[in-house]
């Protein structure tokens, strides 16, 4: 009996993660010489650790086809970073015990910079254990800040959804500045990198050209500036679209959204940065606002997904087991870059020590000038990750996903009390 | 020369208001024997108290089509209501002038309910002036209470926005809830009645089970039933997404948006109902929850529009061209519907006294028995006006839309001073 696989989904889930599963899936499926079952852990790494393994067998090749037009992350999720090796061994070593105890020989881990801390310490533990274990990080994460690839899986279609909505609602807001709304304040994901904030600039083109000010977190929130910008915005062209990161800071580096305004009990106030601006706008400014927040609706919004972010999600799941199967370990695959335009990309593989807590951080040139938008270089940059629409499935009026069955194999060993 | 057309959007703009403008301009094109130009109000209805008419035949063919695939209105819209004929009789003798000294014989209005005010006024100041003015209102407003039409244009696609970002959002709490998030909680517009909301609860059906709660304007928060309701499908379910009508209310008949929590300087919290909801959520339940305001995204949602609403946005527009050549004045078109599976509908005039200055309310008995739901009755309603998707142009990824000239015709009259 070939040796079987586990798989599973870590962190914040994504539009196209589960076509990353189906890539796993579906190659272990036509390998069956080389790989037994491809079990995946209930709730990510969690599952693993209590035995709590799905048998994906059991899913048929129309449900595990449909993981690829379907959001959300099929087998479940966790934000759970496993601890040091020297703290917490236990936890390793459990790992392992459940490998052996189910045969499993690879591990493909789908996730970002915390799960590929654990990809690589699983691959150290197993093998200085002498147990076999092809350890192959999937990448994924709406952020776009894992380091080692030129882009990752999760982040086009967020990207796509954003530049989308942003150019929607300006069509909205021109509509009735005149004698109404002024100002659009859209908040956006993305804590630590502007990656996604970026991503609002693709809404204004030649074609479609918006008065827009982007607020990065890369870029100190200068109260005085930015209220100058969109009122000069507002007074020249009638209206003004905000894009504002969620991970929006003042000069003294702390979170808006965890500055100033206090609800009645003294608690911080319910908003996020992108309210506190548009707070801002009325009340410095007293034009009329309205704010959105896109929250989940960003992440899981698989009906305008990117055809390049769903191919690209694939392709990594896919060759995460092909790397495998050639007995590499220890790495993540990768996107590579060839060219801007036309888009061209190929996978690589790249060691998870040069992955793992590391950041991909917004490149300074990717931020214009006066700091409020995009350059060129960006835009040759994002455009071809957004580009394409990939097909769903329709149903009564409504994109039709699937739910698996998701049953657990029976387990063979005692409780970890970890 | 045949005589002149005057069209105008009124009030809040909605994803397919331009589908009825093109269908207005088309129609009015195929006529040219009896309709010369179409002059369309920069503005809505201030445009033509201003005598700011914009030459709709400056606009290419390829344009007025490309304005079937455009979110937004077009021309400019206003939230600005006619006073009382007594009260102001002035503005409407103006209107009469400006019509006069542009030869406009059809008056062509595309709103809601306070439009179907301003729009039989017209068409009896008019004609007690003794001016021969076609008066017909094009029906349009996402919220769907306008009254004397079965839907409105506008709604359906509000409703195919909400519900399926509901599902999706609903799909990655799934995944998440059992360390995370457990919690979603998206507001949506309407504040009044609680269509869209109703609309909500089609994230919900037999292929994909979601532990749903809705929270109608027309149902009184009720604190505690809705917590418990919520906690008991967490316990169950794992998680529980709600959706919020901007418009909750508590017993005493306050938004809950205007109620409660205060920021640090004493006034009235940021957050709206939804966001209340979801604090009330953690605070009593500690749950962790996510939460999203769609705002304009959801009412200039093109991307995700319904081929319904579309089609019946652009043939209201189309009929009420073809009404006013028939010698109609002072209807509004109004959608019949003949049966709901298969779904068939015509169209038909209404009288504007059957129109102006009431609403459409959701019927009690779309609310489920137990009020955090909608029946059968709801589902078999609402489930045709969500149904088809609607063709898109996309451009380096994005959806392509198109912006008019708009090119004012010369002024003849001296300014107004209302």
């Amino acid at each position: 009996m070939p040796a079987n696989a586990f798989y599973a989904q870590s962190g914040g889930v994504t539009a196209v993660i589960n076509a990353s599963a189906a890539g796993v899936i579906e190659t272990a499926r036509r390998h069956p010489g080389k790989i037994g079952k491809v079990f995946a852990g209930r709730d990510g790494i969690i599952g693993a650790l209590n035995e709590d393994l799905i048998d994906t067998s059991r899913e048929s090749a129309s449900a595990i086809a449909a993981l690829v037009r379907t959001p959300g992350g099929a087998f479940g999720s966790c934000r759970y970073k496993l601890k040091g090796i020297d703290e917490h061994r236990a936890q390793y070593t459990r790992l392992v015990d459940v490998f052996r105890a189910h045969d499993i020989r690879y591990f493909f881990y789908n996730g970002g910079n915390d799960s590929a801390d654990t990809c690589l310490k699983m691959a150290q533990v197993s093998s200085s254990m002498g147990y076999p274990l092809a350890c192959v990080q999937v990448p994924k994460t709406i952020d776009n800040d894992l380091a080692g690839t030129d882009n990752c899986p999760g982040f086009g279609s967020v990207a796509k959804y954003v530049a989308t909505s942003m150019r929607e609602a300006a069509f909205d807001v021109a509509s009735m500045a005149s004698n109404s709304t002024r100002v659009f304040v859209l908040e956006v994901m993305g804590r630590h990198a502007g990656w996604i904030t970026a991503a609002v600039g693709l809404a204004d083109d030649a074609q479609h050209p918006l008065p827009l000010v982007l607020l990065f977190p890369e870029v100190p929130f200068d109260e005085a500036r930015v209220l100058a910008r969109v009122d000069h915005l507002v007074k020249t062209r009638g209206y003004c679209c905000i894009g504002v990161s969620e991970g929006l800071r003042d000069a003294g580096g702390r979170f808006l959204s965890e500055s100033g305004l206090r609800d009645s009990f003294g608690n911080a106030q319910l908003g996020g940065a992108g309210q506190q601006v548009a707070h801002l706008v009325r009340e410095r400014l007293g034009h009329k606002y309205h704010f959105a927040l896109a929250d989940y609706l960003q992440r899981a919004a698989r009906h305008i997904a990117s055809k390049t972010d769903v191919e690209q999600a694939y392709a990594v799941g896919r060759a995460a087991v092909q790397a495998a199967l050639r007995g590499e370990s220890g790495v993540m695959v990768a996107i590579e870059r060839i060219s801007d335009q036309p888009y061209r990309w190929s996978l690589g593989l790249v060691p998870l020590s040069r992955v793992a807590n590391r950041e991909h951080m917004l490149p300074r040139g990717f931020i214009s000038r006066d700091r409020f938008g995009i350059t060129a270089r960006a835009r040759a940059y994002l455009q071809p990750l957004i580009r394409g629409e990939a097909g769903l499935k329709f149903s009564n009026g409504l994109p039709a996903y699937v739910r698996l069955k998701n049953v657990s194999i029976k387990k063979k060993l005692a409780p970890f009390e970890g």
